[in-house]
């Protein structure tokens, strides 16, 4: 029979860096094309301490049904540490549990915004997050970036035009994939911006545990007064990916659409995984986790900085992110940045994303590819980048 | 502010089930309103085992982000377990691992469904799957139940004025909440109409391996030959719920799409509990399994059955599950159902879930209420339908 798709998922498909990632299991191949975290991060042994008193002590807790909100002494936890950051209000608003940063993006463009309504973002962005906006046709407005976030006047241009209710997505701390880090004044700007303009912000933030240089910036989240910010963070990056454990704080009325959808969704998030979250931020000292975190990421991402120092054309332009996962690289003007990513995996074993991965149109252009640093072990990033470099000076030196 | 949500999460609301589940954490309470499976069917001690197993040896495995798809080697064996039951036609089908078979419904409904296309489902029907179905504004059409399934006559009538893609959604075996299974003659004809009509049958079978009396009756899925058929079945009952671990199988076309649906929702679902899966399917012999928890299930509905025979007014009707969790006991007509189910909890602390939770429009109504037999233990079963068939004497007889 010939299948009629909803028109929201018709035109959507698989993300274009799972297809590179389909290189990238070949025998040979060093990829800086993962967002995986680093796994020598993964605190194997604790979790497996965790798990075995779990499944011996309270099996039933974490095999049976549980609630959708989440298990309620992780959500206290996060409440306050979230509280603790200005990240919850508990006057205003409330926070669960979510299958990951994704489901908790996901589910608050489904609760907020119909087919056609207009969804704001950073141009490029992640495109996990786009990928889902776009699975509830959404009408997608990137917004050029410059080192220091979004350019607040085009922002401004595209909530006058902006039609429905308006969403503004952005990841302001080190940035996927550009590594940036928005500065305090335009996350000032930005929130005045929504205001002005009756939007709501949804913070993604799901590095900022890992700033590995220079100083914190407050989140928008802390500056909110009027209920208009939805932040997610995940348990991904500093704990496992693999677990699939995400939170989301917002406003108690978005909290409620966001619980109802979660429950038709899948009912509630692995309970196991989330009661490894809540032992492992009971039983061991996060300040200290972190510190180890940021210094297996500033390692490895100081070593690619220096490679890429080292062997890289000057042609190539990058900036030094202050944490996360990712750098932007960028050739030079009107180079095939296609052709040089397609050739670096097929003739070189070189594995990285092209930017045109991240843009917001399939046909905006960009000449920057992104590179990860937490997933290669350091002996491939050493020999990845002296190759990539190789390939830089000979076609723009 | 002002919250604007959308038009499909509007006026969605969180199951009434839960609301009276709140009931059930009262002390004394006996809860006959749970879906949740027999906690002594869940083999702790292996899981436990297998879990140790996972994190000592395969720990980065077990932790790192994984494929949308599933773990590969579950896959294989789903794969492979379906064929055999004529679930799986290699030829034209896939197979996918969602979060639970409730993302598998959700998601197939996204795919395939425009806001306002004729979604078709028995009436009354299991509330998770029509909540997840109201969450994209689709139009449900409610198709009148018998012993034996829904109604034929009524499901063309509704196939004719059937807008847009049109999916029928159906549990056929045990189906939540009235414990009915449809006839082959009805499957047959469901399909023939399906296939004049040009529909999608969605064919959820939750509880299919838990049938403890009668035979087995050929899936739907195992009479397509067009690739109009969607299967979704979980572990949810037959290994543990807290895992949400499902699958789904279905034509080529429609997975691809699931898949990328289900990317943009959690990325992949937990992957301890799919490796949790496949080690059990593995090294444990699985119809051993399955007869231990029909024991179980048949000892535990039949203790109802007998109490509900011993104590229950004449005039109160209901028919014997060959399967399941859960029996459908109707009062005599024009008695006042949800009266009956709130003062049973209040003032007899025995929980049940009254019919109209499951019905398609507010406005429809029903005499009946739900029983769950799974969840409560033998000593709570006893005490419980006795003082509920008390209560049935002293109102009808």
């Amino acid at each position: 029979m010939d299948y009629k798709f909803s028109e929201k998922v018709a035109g959507l498909q698989a993300s274009a860096i799972r297809e590179i990632l389909k290189f990238t299991s070949q025998p040979g191949v060093i990829s800086f094309a993962a967002g995986n975290p680093a796994p020598e991060a993964f605190p194997t042994e604790k979790i497996a301490d965790i798990s075995a008193e779990i499944l011996k002590n309270d099996p039933v807790l974490a095999l049976q049904y549980s609630v959708s909100e989440g298990y309620p002494p992780l959500r206290e936890l996060l409440k306050k540490r979230m509280q603790l950051k200005n990240c919850f209000n508990p006057d205003i608003d409330d926070l669960i549990i979510t299958s990951g940063a994704q489901q908790a993006n996901e589910l608050s463009c489904k609760v907020l915004c119909n087919e056609g309504d207009t969804l704001i973002c950073e141009s490029p962005s992640f495109i996990g997050s786009l990928n889902a906006f776009r699975s509830y046709n959404v009408n997608l407005a990137g917004i050029e970036m410059e080192k220091d976030g979004m350019k607040l006047d085009l922002l401004e241009e595209a909530l006058k035009k902006g039609t429905g209710q308006k969403l503004i997505y952005v990841i302001p701390n080190f940035q996927n994939p550009t590594g940036a880090t928005m500065s305090l004044e335009k996350r000032k700007g930005l929130y005045q911006l929504a205001c002005k303009y009756d939007a709501v912000i949804l913070e993604d933030n799901p590095y900022g545990d890992l700033r590995f240089a220079g100083e914190d910036v407050p989140s928008i989240k802390s500056m909110d007064t009027e209920g208009r910010v939805i932040y997610s963070g995940t348990f991904s990056k500093i704990l496992a990916p693999g677990l699939r454990v995400g939170y989301v704080s917002a406003p108690k009325e978005i909290i409620q659409k966001i619980v109802v959808c979660k429950q038709v969704s899948d009912v509630h998030s692995t309970i196991w995984s989330q009661i490894v979250c809540e032992r492992f931020m009971t039983e061991c000292n996060l300040d200290d986790h972190f510190d180890k975190l940021r210094s297996i990421y500033r390692e490895k991402c100081g070593l690619m900085l220096d490679c890429m120092d080292k062997h890289f054309s000057d042609k190539v332009i990058y900036e030094r992110p202050e944490g996360g996962l990712f750098i932007w690289a960028t050739l030079p003007k009107g180079s095939n940045m296609t052709e040089f990513c397609t050739e670096a995996v097929r003739d070189y074993k070189i594995a990285v994303v092209p930017g045109t991965a991240f843009m917001i149109n399939e046909s905006d252009k960009t000449d920057s590819f992104r590179l990860n640093f937490s997933t290669p072990a350091n002996e491939q990033i050493i020999k990845g980048i002296e190759i990539l470099g190789n390939m830089t000076k000979e076609k723009f030196d």
